[in-house]
């Protein structure tokens, strides 16, 4: 909380390389994003003991075996038609593919130790910022001139400000300002939520050990929102935990296991994830009516706190879900893990960008985000096989970004050029 | 080529945790993947000194600006409205995110690093590997006793191979037919082609310094395709290099700079790229007619080494291209680089999984796979705001993997569980 950070202007003046040129594509896939499986995948390879799902899965495994060997033009029993002598290679070399994902696992461990040493690096940068909204330090002038450069870039109508004898203060509701200018966050807070989160004051980042008991020794992440006193909880911090499988899975990147939030406890009536009702009884025996109050769930940001609980594998081979429930679940855990990967990798790390806006300018050119929050009608279009195969293109990935004329500049950050910020 | 590597069983039988549950969802953005901006994008922004252009550009913008406003719940004037004591802190909050973005960069060079460390690690198996299949070294009796050992888990149903005397052999058409089992590639891999691909005997993975001139010292990877003699091509090589901006971009990911590929020196006739059409030509005065050949350039995987280049920023600023040739660009871009990356992270990795169809199952488990392909007709609906904001779902995400009732398994690989694979 109390270490500066001085600012040296000379290195932010440092002339870059221009030599970028505009025009380039997007890959998607990433090297250490975390996976997991599909519940209802997962679910249909369960009931394989079943007989009626057994025979719907032998006819369906039929048709994308004939569609795969058309596209793939080696018929399914190409493996099988080899030569002992060449299937016993064919072992040797799996054989090796076993070393090959140990050595992933190993990867990943060292990957993720490089991460946290860069957390602790960027610490004195995350306690530098917190005492500035806060309002417990102040910006060096160092700092502001170095802020006012990347203004300038990020706008070349930017006007400096006038700073005559006026002193820095603290920044009201960053924290709130920032979530919702997170396009997913904006949709859970709600109205009431933010007077609870006008008093959020700092969110961090931290790691699991990988031996800490309450968190299963599993490796993973801890984002922690700290609140200043409030008339709705008696919390101080709030703590949400995302906790991965010890092994890699099988594309190498860490598959997710749960997540783990801190009960709130709640001031009377307080409690924003719940909505009251009031009800009309009638006494049967006294003809009397009383006003009954009758509690509800209901919408809020602070739901993130109670995350979606994994169906036990068992529940899962009783068939105890229903399809629908267990899409609906499948839809919730991958909005928690969206956000709190959100939280981990834009959020903490850009949230300036997120309080005035900029970060939306990006947002609007990730692919990926397009990709997270898509249209809900959208579900069935999804299939991996091209439906027009013949066209001139072969392989036309989804287009990226708003649809033409849109131009991507959102609220506040409007003149942002693009290019320019790569350069900082 | 001759390092051995021995697999010791009892490693591969160690038991690993079971306490791994079914059921997650998946993540879609990576730390690691490179970005980059968008064609049509950016020659909107370049276009801003053309008066219609600039005039549509406003236009589009107050419409972003409007749907922004009422789904952040911040007017787009919150900004400006704040006191200068306030806009002094957010100005000083800037400066301290540019020394973040330089910590990122740094973070970004240490994982390739880190990378490249790994790749050296892996090089005794990818060079056992390549030996076994092509003949020059046998798999030992552990080796194939790991692989049994994984087939097993894969299948339970695997029966092991009758060793008695037979001598394990090369693999033939290993390669050819692994990379026809990669869904992108299947698809640009002609018949023509495979005659040439039959040929193709290893492909490899390295890293650039960064400090070599025909690669404009610039950061990337190349991949290294190693072909015996043949009938097609001079070359024994054929490379295909991907060139990383020095910057990382906004969102702390390398940024693609460009492809670059060996010119193949095609024998004569042998051009697998160009297609000879014979054309009848009257001679005008002596009225005899002449056969004339004339080629033209046809579908083959070996457009790869021919990357599409880049349009300069002068010919985007004079508005030379269409929306059209440029979405046209932008795709060939997307389709190039992700090919490029599916080669880095994926083939050369799994190799073996490809060949047998293994890596297939888990494909079309992978969310990014199916929206980096995906239908053409779909282009209009990747708008990022939701149709359907008033449902009880908030955030709803497209869902992962084949429609239901597939059941997932591909030709090849029907009985593999992914769950037991992840514990290998």
């Amino acid at each position: 909380m109390s270490s500066t950070v001085p600012i040296a202007g000379s290195n932010i003046t440092a002339p870059t390389p221009q030599n970028t040129p505009l025009n380039h594509a997007p890959i998607a896939t990433g090297l250490s994003r975390p996976t997991v499986p599909d519940i209802t995948e997962d679910k249909e390879e369960d009931n394989d003991d079943d007989e009626d799902a057994a025979a719907l899965h032998a006819q369906a495994l039929a048709m994308v075996q004939g569609k795969l060997a058309g596209l793939i033009g080696r018929s399914s029993g190409y493996l099988e038609s080899l030569p002992v002598e060449v299937k016993l290679s064919v072992e040797g070399l799996k054989g090796i593919q076993v070393k090959y994902q140990e050595l992933q696992n190993q990867y990943k461990r060292e990957c993720l130790e490089l991460d946290k040493k860069y957390l602790a690096l960027q610490k004195p940068l995350y306690e530098r910022r917190e005492a500035i909204i806060n309002g417990s330090e102040k910006p060096t002038p160092e700092e502001i001139a170095a802020g006012e450069q990347q203004s300038q870039k990020d706008d070349e109508d930017y006007t400096p400000l006038a700073k005559d004898d006026k002193v820095p203060s603290a920044i009201p509701e960053f924290w709130l300002t920032a979530l919702r200018n997170h396009i997913g966050l904006a949709e859970i807070i709600t109205e009431r939520d933010e007077a609870a989160l006008k008093h959020l004051i700092d969110i961090r980042l931290s790691y699991l050990n990988g031996d800490e008991k309450e968190y299963e020794n599993k490796p993973g992440f801890k984002i922690t929102f700290v609140f200043s006193p409030n008339e709705f909880f008696e919390n101080e911090i709030l703590e949400k935990s995302y906790l991965y499988q010890d092994e890699v899975g099988y594309s190498g990147d860490f598959v997710y296991y749960k997540a783990i939030g801190t009960e709130i406890k709640w001031k009377e009536d307080k409690d924003l994830t719940k909505e009251y009702e009031i009800k009309k009884q009638r006494n049967k025996n006294t003809n009397r009516t009383r006003l009954v109050r009758k509690a509800r769930p209901t919408e809020s940001f602070f739901n993130f706190f109670n995350p979606p609980i994994p169906p036990s594998e068992e529940d899962l081979e009783s068939g105890k879900y229903d399809e629908d429930e267990l899409d609906d679940m499948e839809e919730k855990f991958q909005v928690d893990y969206q956000i709190g990967e959100d939280l981990k990798e834009k959020i903490i790390p850009r949230a300036i960008d997120y309080f005035t806006g900029k970060a939306l300018e990006y947002e609007a050119m990730d692919e990926d985000e397009d990709d997270d929050y898509d249209d809900i009608d959208d579900e069935d279009d999804d299939g991996q096989f091209d439906d027009d195969s013949e066209s001139e293109v072969e392989l036309a990935p989804r287009r990226r970004g708003p649809p033409k004329g849109r131009g991507g500049a959102p609220a506040n950050a409007a003149n942002v050029n693009p290019e320019e910020c790569k350069q900082q």
